[in-house]
């Protein structure tokens, strides 16, 4: 079965705002096991280091949730979308900006995340 | 040697703007021999297709010119730059936008690119 291009996006994005079980879940909803994110902070390979990456990120942000602004831009197995980070319902904190690729199944294999907006 | 991502970078825009020869040169200073270029209009692989697709683009808009747009936002393998497509000096037509992968020895290996203007 092949994962819709939004569907893998959305799931990406829930599991930012996932935790636990919950977190793993959607993050092998969302992408291949081998999947690397690279972005200027982090460079990972991999569920296991996906899933320790973003639980890192929340424990520097508590409390915040993961959005996207804007609508998800994909043509071929390539897509762009733009997110942001902060208190539910507020103006986000940071902004970035992320090139996915998507696998032959429809997960994502690889994010290529950029700043748009950083606390200054 | 390895090429530092601006001159690949910039390399890449020449390309755009070169013919014959200069083209092809300028392409394989620019990119992998396997590079692999996408965006929604095309989707194409190695420095033959490259140069076949960049000639055909200049036949579809004759005389302009493409340009970076602001500045290349660059970090570990990956970096993202708009560009403007136009009359030399006047309002881009286009505008499009890339996040290119940069190879071991510095040159792009991928492109994916997305439109953000165009002609209405």
């Amino acid at each position: 079965m092949t994962v819709p291009t939004p569907t893998a996006v959305h799931a990406y994005i829930e599991a930012w705002n996932a935790t636990g079980a919950a977190r793993r879940a959607a993050i092998e909803t969302a992408t291949t096991a081998d999947v690397r994110y690279v972005d200027p902070l982090a460079d990972v390979t991999g569920t296991d280091a996906l899933d320790q990456l973003i639980g890192g990120v929340q424990q520097q942000f508590p409390g915040m949730q993961l959005a996207l602004v804007g609508e998800i831009d994909a043509h071929h197995d390539v897509c762009r979308f733009q997110w942001g980070l902060g208190p539910a319902g507020q103006e986000p904190i940071v902004i970035g900006f992320d090139v996915a690729a998507i696998a032959a199944d429809g997960r994502i294999s690889t994010v290529h995340g950029f700043l748009d907006k950083v606390p200054g």
